[in-house]
């Protein structure tokens, strides 16, 4: 037996806010109580801090090959790195290559975990490249009876991951009708492609033509292009990463039409602008994402877009490469710079300073759009909230802790933080992951290999939490 | 000690869905877990049913004097048929007279509900007419000190309760500094008035006149007149009855702009038509209410609204004549029919069978529209929700409990219904207002003077439920 | 026999653009051909000019009573400086007195052009104050037999000229019915006169609290409402003076869903904005007109209307007050500057030089915003073209011409002018109104009284410019 | 010497509508005047009848090889079919084969021209289908120089003409800057393909199912993508055959923003359904062309578009396939029925009777949809209107002259007609083709030869239809 009683709290979910006591027995939340007189093998005095639940990550990275290397963290580091930032479960990209089986690539990733041995418990998107071979269609379907209901496609990196229309289309169609949620990264990636070859044969090699080569409307174009094509399928959708304004536009119209689209936002748009990529001595390399930091006046479409509900969730899109040897592989040629950025760790909390400290969002949209939101539209019931039944995923979270964001300090192997030298109040003070303490006030104390694969339900599936 | 303890239950919020047992302690939710091994004076077998926040009525018109008669509930019938209905809380409009003091306005009100000693708890909106004197711009102000923080206005009726522009945006500043929401009844009365008087004069006497008369523009003019004044005045708003795709048009807007706004629908615009005012023999009056009953098509757009979220509540309305002797002022002159019509016991149970069964919405979503939304938006954090602390307002919903709607057997003091024959699925076993079970079975074992008045809290004030 | 011959002259009509000689004979355009050989009492060489249509201005105020005095320009004095724009025909706001009879307030205008003896042709809007008397109506009905096709109301000036939303509903029933348009000042006077008496009771007196008391908001509130009632009513409408994005968005939806809805903007909103009114030393009066300048940005909004369709008119409002002793009746209290300001003789220039010259509106836009558009909306099929047939309004432009605008050389009586010390190339080198020539290089050449009244026809009446 | 005098006929243009004659003289508009008294061989008396610029017609295909046959109409049939409807000029399609080079294409449709002798006149746009060779970019830029300026290319049929997003954009690119016009057939090919072969998989061979492989959204999808990548490659676009709302909305949307997008719909959309397809007997073939007919309702919106100005053009999309042999191609495969249909014959007088005579347009407006406008937008300053200096391309059309429409009377060489039985009031009762009767009362009494090769100008070059 190993319970913990977290007493005297402030449990916030995202619909709720109120005082209570919360037994964690047996990896869930077993009672909540006023004053609770229960016995449990460890006391965490909680008052004057939040109780919420561990914060979910649709979009990591980790030990993912791309352009010739890999990123930096493994399902260790980066693990270590979310539970660190209050972050419990993450679901990650398993990416199909050219020509492989899809429980080929399922196995790959299996054996990334099994090999890593993660902190926080861990699901897979499948990334479709490929659906050449007609039994790919059938290893579609298949998906949700391995636990993974959602599927990713690219429609950018031409000549690489990207597909065509018909692969995106079938995709939808297969998804629909097995209830899998299809995820898209949207960019016209012909016209990206068409940009960036005469950049460069113009002699623009620096950063900021990364920027300057996927405007805003290469985005909102494919946007609308995919919620076209998954209306047609009758597929729900899943946008990844919108940057800007004029990809919100089709969301919101798709979503104030009744459409079964969803969008997320990440932490660096909210952030970060295009005039990163600018600064020299090729720094500009360390903020290389797709899609990239737009003008900063699109942070305030995108914080309405929170405000409004058009975007659902703010994920990471974690995917570490060092600056020292893996950025520099584009020294000379932007288009080679791998593109990816850290930020696992830090999502939560940069969300709870500028948004919830703010005043832009309430506290219960905090924990709605880092947590329950996306473990409701992926499939994870037991996850995203406080509730008795549910896992004891649970963040005990100080908002006057404070803390500088470095590098030096941060858990990650990556050798940047984009928001290095940003000053924040509120953090976690205990983590729990599935009733195992894995955090406490800064320090790691959880083993490896307290993560779990989650095995995720099918699309509206809209099961109780638990069996009556 | 009176404690009940709910067994087994499958307990939905506005946000979870899970099964636990629930302890109700001293007129509060003391207690959530799996199999709870305590003692209770009470034990409720919930099992295969829903565990439900008691749901809450923002519109209501109880003992209510208007065109020279009385709505025929007072607050004891009206709150019986609440709460069989499974709704424990109203809040009820208290209607300032020409020339009266704010002050004076709820006293009046107060000694109905000391005289009347309501089953559930009540609150009070202040409708405002007349702001002629100075006085009662600082009457105004001092309403939240009173627990009442929410200002109806009414943009309609003509020559009796309609306010001019002046009076609505003075009202506004004042509430928007004050923490009170405004609420509009939005219709255009004066040309709603010219055309009443042109259909008289034209000899168009019949029920169907009132609909003819006042057509969806007219409504939709006014809520986007409202929502503009609205902003100028940096006020909430929140408008009542929205009837139309028309209406709704300007409050999308809005709200798509991160404006304070917010809407309700109540339930005879989603399930009746016009045609109902065409029925022979007067039965149209029946369904003489404002605004009336749109074209069947218009039924479609609501529902919409309450799935993308452009409507926040859905509420009753309850405005009840009686068709015998009320009703028939008007008979020969439509304009003198009541407006109004009877709702209060029906609505949970017809926007479970017609929302939840038919899969438009999800029972989070019905808990949100019928209890948790309004609860929230109106100032009563203790209210809306399954959640330690709360007043412990429950329902015990019995998914599988059958009735057919009639006024034979509902608990108003009206002589008709609305929905007369309509069969529901579901409906409440168990009725508890902040602890004390008052319906059983359908039968009322609760004693007049259960329910209290409520004070609410100001707009947004954002506190936690319970204190540290 | 007076006939001119123009030769060589570029001809610009709303569609067309082409290189002919035109004969001019009784009053008409008689003849457009290629080298003609006709005989005439006049040859004008207008080789590398423009030939145009006598620009129309629908939105004048000539010796107009107002706040304690009167405009300053008499219909001899603003006729002189429209002629001298190039502005051969206005149509000037009748304004019916409390209490008057609509006949007896035409006479009172006919007796201004009888006496005045105008230089360009003048028709009259009707201008609607009070329709207490049930007269009125059919006072109203009756205006196409007197050649009024256009009614005013004013939404705004609280106290004076203002009218209810009945006042306005059942004129625009009437006007429906009998073909005419109403015109609307369009914002909501109630909001604007609680701001104005805030400010003033702050000790807020400056010119530039006029602006700050009438946010753009308070017009687009006054605009949709117009558009919905006329909606309701079956009436066209045209919006006066729209001054911002805020107005023109209500504008643009009622016109893309194919209402009858037209709307203009003026000169001054599309080159002055707000920061004008904060002049030191009261300058800002100068600029004291109604809706006020707005922010800069909101010029673009009114460029992007004229290009894309939604405004379709662009007019004067020429409103003009004395600086010296007329604006300076607000010293000390904003609210009592009279509202107004110049413009007749300037418009058409100003449009050539910043829409036409920098590229934004093609040389047919800028006849059709000026000239035809108004002729055809307000019902004068003679006029705004360059058609056989049609009046002989002709004005042939050099677009070479420069000029500085000033006071000291305009023609107007007021003694200041907005635009002081703007250059613009481009203007006109002969005027013609039926056929006489006023305006020859500069100079005067034409007499007063050259100018008739214009009956016009109903809306929509469609009729072919000239029987078979 | 071949003048004609044209008396007392009542001129429409785009803008004007008034009673004049006018004279023929040497191909161009010579004199307009009231009562010419001039000399002319011919005279023709068109009292009680419409003088309207011959009508242009942007979208045929004459003598073009699809689908393995070749379209039934040559130059000759085509524009002999073309003016007796009132069309004097037509642009055609002239398709690059893969690998060909474009002036090699241009080639081959001078020679179908220079053998067919067509009687009206012709311009081609470039359907480019291949851009691999870099040659290409090239010629693209060039073909202004041989009068040809705009570039059509098809988002649909997969396999065969089909572009990618990489041709579409960068063809974009090469016309944005060479002042040509890009033209879309806007359709998601690859959705399009994927249900194609799956309807023919589950054994859906009739008609009716080239219709239900082609849903609105798959249009509307590819309208919005040509939208953005147009935006992005600054050029100018216009949308052809416009079927649905659902494409109409995207083009709305960028025109109310200003974007440089114009669209046109054609004859088929306005006046069938897709009802039409599910005609017994393989009659439904006839109406096999692309997009397929919708469902009635969207008639509505194409209307609308037209009155509000959202489609700026009605063509023909004139594509003749024989029923008895041609279309016979795909019995027992709808997807290979030769996609087309017949219409440049009926384009003028169909909107003349449901457009003009239903009162939904205006003659201004029936003229500049058929003429005024695609003259230009396409770069043909001499011809859509009836003004001095144009070239005599000019219709008398009697506004009482009766027709059924009939494949037994029509002059096309197909075999059927759309509109069979439909009774039209209004047709030509003469026309003229530069100066030359070209049909008088029904009858051809024109040569062959009278059209010529029309070289167009630059997009937006702007310059005045003649030299001064």
């Amino acid at each position: 037996m190993n319970d913990t009683l977290i007493k005297g709290g402030r449990i916030i979910t995202a619909t709720d806010d109120y005082h209570a006591d919360v037994l964690l027995s047996a990896g869930r939340i077993a009672l909540i109580g006023e004053e609770l007189d229960v016995r449990a093998d460890r006391v965490i005095d909680a008052r004057g801090q939040y109780v919420i639940p561990g914060a979910v990550d649709m979009h990591t990275h980790l030990e993912m090959p791309f352009g010739g290397t890999v990123t930096c963290d493994d399902f260790t580091t980066g693990t270590v790195a979310a539970v660190h930032g209050g972050t419990t479960a993450v679901v990650d990209f398993c990416i199909q290559e050219r020509d492989q089986s899809l429980p080929d690539a399922l196995a790959t990733w299996h054996e990334k975990i099994e090999r890593c041995r993660p902190l926080a418990d861990v699901g897979f998107h499948l990334a479709v490249t490929d659906l050449t071979d007609p039994a790919r269609l059938e290893e579609l379907a298949a998906l949700p009876e391995h636990g993974v209901t959602s599927i990713k496609l690219f429609m950018a990196y031409k000549g690489a991951i990207m597909v065509d229309d018909e692969t995106l289309f079938r995709t939808m169609q297969v998804a629909g009708r097995t209830g899998s949620v299809v995820m898209v990264h949207a960019e016209n990636g012909d016209a990206i492609d068409v940009l960036v070859r005469e950049a460069l044969a113009a002699g623009n090699t620096d950063p900021i033509w990364h920027a300057r080569t996927r405007p805003p409307i290469t985005e909102a174009e494919a946007t609308s292009r995919a919620i076209d094509l998954a209306a047609l399928a009758d597929c729900p959708l899943y946008v990844v990463h919108v940057s800007c304004a004029e990809a919100l536009a089709p969301v919101q119209r798709a979503r104030a039409a009744g459409a079964a689209v969803w969008a997320e936002t990440c932490s660096q748009y909210l952030y970060l602008d295009e005039t990163y990529l600018a600064r020299p001595d090729f720094e500009g390399a360390k903020a290389v994402f797709t899609p990239p930091a737009r003008e900063a006046h699109q942070q305030e479409a995108l914080w309405r877009g929170l405000e409004t509900g058009v975007l659902s969730v703010v994920s990471s899109d974690h995917c570490a490469f060092r600056f020292a040897d893996q950025k520099a592989l584009g020294r000379g040629d932007f288009s080679k710079i791998p593109n990816g950025a850290p930020g696992i760790e830090d999502r939560v909390e940069l969300l709870h300073e500028t948004g919830v400290r703010s005043g832009r969002l309430t506290l219960n949209q905090w924990v709605e759009l880092t947590s329950t939101a996306p473990a409701r539209l992926f499939g994870m019931p037991a996850k995203g909230t406080i509730a008795v039944g549910a896992d004891a995923d649970v963040v005990v979270f100080d908002p006057e802790r404070t803390r500088t964001i470095s590098a030096a300090t941060h858990h990650s192997a990556v050798d940047y933080n984009l928001y290095e030298g940003t000053a924040v109040r509120g953090g976690p003070s205990a983590v729990f992951v599935r009733g195992t303490l894995v955090v406490r006030d800064g320090e790691l104390v959880g083993e490896p290999g307290t993560g779990r694969f989650v095995a995720r339900e099918r699309f509206g599936a809209g099961a109780a939490l638990t069996a009556a």
